[in-house]
């Protein structure tokens, strides 16, 4: 089975659910500055879950680059996957329209915890299905960044109901640690043969 | 004909309803925990037909990986597929907004049996075409899965108005019959000439 | 230029326009029977304008079939064809919601005049940059159907303010004679060389 | 690393935008010519958005014909484009709702200026990964549609408050200039190997 339509289909659902996302920027009745305050924190968590969403279709891409065979636990991971990034627009915002408050700003993190399990469990299945050689294997190495994010989106749970400021922080700052380009996958990927 | 742009088609109609069906989790005004209890039994219904898609999607995949020529009976036999899951964002809307009442219940039955008569359509529309050694024929064999599916969701419809409840539980049965992803076309698309 | 992407982005668009008409299908807020009835007229539009949509984008698949190159006049004659394929969304849901009356009938009419005047230009453009032997000429030959489409729906407009029931009766008559498919444009894309 | 996927996602996101700006013209809930006149502004910016969504699509299919391999910072250069896009729909219809006013049609200026920004970093980011050879640079040239074009929003988004008329001709003037095809990226193309 080839893997041109799972990534087609995911491409698909990222590129709407990045996209739906503004829709949540409702256009203000009013033509004055005043009507664009209340955007403020709308528009900030857009732009969070729009780099969020940007690292998971980039990371999607160097990960099937190193894929050649899809199987059936594949398709599945990676919609169970796509379910959870599907919740992002949502958490996104409940989030931003309501300044950032403690509960969504938890389940904000709760759903972003939720879709690195799932990715998780796509690099597994994936790594499973490749056998001892698997390329993807050799990129993900000890996976350092997945650890300490899973780590910090953990701890950042329910710091938000304590001082909601430092959870939203730590989404920023994993944000962050994954806009760098993931180099071992992109070193590996140049090596893999075409 | 080639088959490229009928799969992107479909891929892309059914990613957007998958991510359509999100915009019905309507975000909440408040941020309390009160405010997300109404949004339970929708979001319940979102994960079920978020399977139900799934499956289509996959099943979709696995069935045109063993079609090699595309005519025009096919392209109107998908569309009319389309069409049926079309319908399926309202209906799940419907019926998670109305806690599952008797009526969205059974509308909801009656469009996942029109997408199930329309899926076999394509089935045979592809088969015929295929001639007397179809690799899809092979593949589907007697249809025990889509048989089954068939009969419990006309029995689910009249259910729906005697106890609700029984006809939800004929759908979640359904969609984990289908979860197994359908080995035979699995098997079959492997001894299937690229 | 290789035409993977006019025809990618085609059907992006026409994907999305056949799934949004959907969301004008609004989720009654009560689930009794009587919840339905006001929806019957937006139904019915909406399956008119999906077969419409369903037509366009089967032609479309036929008509690049007849592709080698694409050039800018292309690109922008196919942007013009979308441009008026995206207002068929708002045009169904007026005249659905308001019950097939006059004035919206007639702009639905004009919006698909405007569409098949666009398809034409697109037809036009291919023909002249594939020169004498073109094989879309071939395929298009007099262009029956679009000539009589084009005349009924001429007739159709003002006829929506004299006889509304005769305009969506033509609308539904245009559509059953594209339904079937264009046997010319395939036979020619059978001999034509892959 | 191949280009299929960028330019997928991106199509993709472009293909949503274009679409979902129709969105914003809100079906009327009477069916009389009167119901159409708010529309009318509304239409207007659609139209122009349109256009420019059009030519960004039309350019962003000539650029990436002459790129080969993509890296990581190509991706994020796009992404980054992407994201000033996906604010034309808010910008289009907070200008068309409010009839033009000054406030929204600087903003609108602003929202082309940052994705005419965008799209140079992506220029620059190919040209540099081409090294001294690129075929972009060569198609590029000195660029002086781009540098007219920041030139002239830099000049509107200020205008606007003072006269917003003129901000509003700027902005149909550099429309204008685009909508004729990059010949020079054209024949590059022509001369640059498949």
């Amino acid at each position: 089975m080839t893997k041109g339509r799972i990534e087609a289909f995911s491409d698909g659902v990222i590129a709407i659910l990045i996209t739906i996302m503004v829709l949540e920027l409702r256009v203000p009745e009013h033509s004055g500055m005043e009507a664009l305050r209340p955007l403020v924190p709308v528009f900030l968590s857009y732009v969070l879950s729009f780099i969020y969403l940007g690292i998971y279709w980039n990371n999607h891409h160097h990960m099937f680059h190193l894929v050649k065979h899809v199987n059936g636990a594949m398709l599945w991971a990676n919609l169970h996957l796509l379910f959870w990034l599907s919740l992002i627009p949502f958490a996104t915002a409940w989030m931003g329209e309501n300044n950032f408050d403690s509960l969504p700003t938890a389940v904000y993190g709760v759903v972003l915890l939720m879709a690195a399990v799932a990715w998780t469990i796509v690099q597994k299945v994936i790594i499973r299905a490749q056998g001892p050689l698997s390329p993807l294997a050799a990129a993900v190495g000890n996976d350092a960044k997945g650890r300490l994010s899973a780590f910090l989106l953990v701890a950042a749970i329910p710091l938000a109901f304590v001082e909601r400021w430092i959870a939203d922080a730590i989404y920023v700052a994993i944000a962050l640690i994954w806009l760098v380009p993931d180099r071992r996958m992109e070193s590996q990927a140049k090596r893999a043969p075409e």
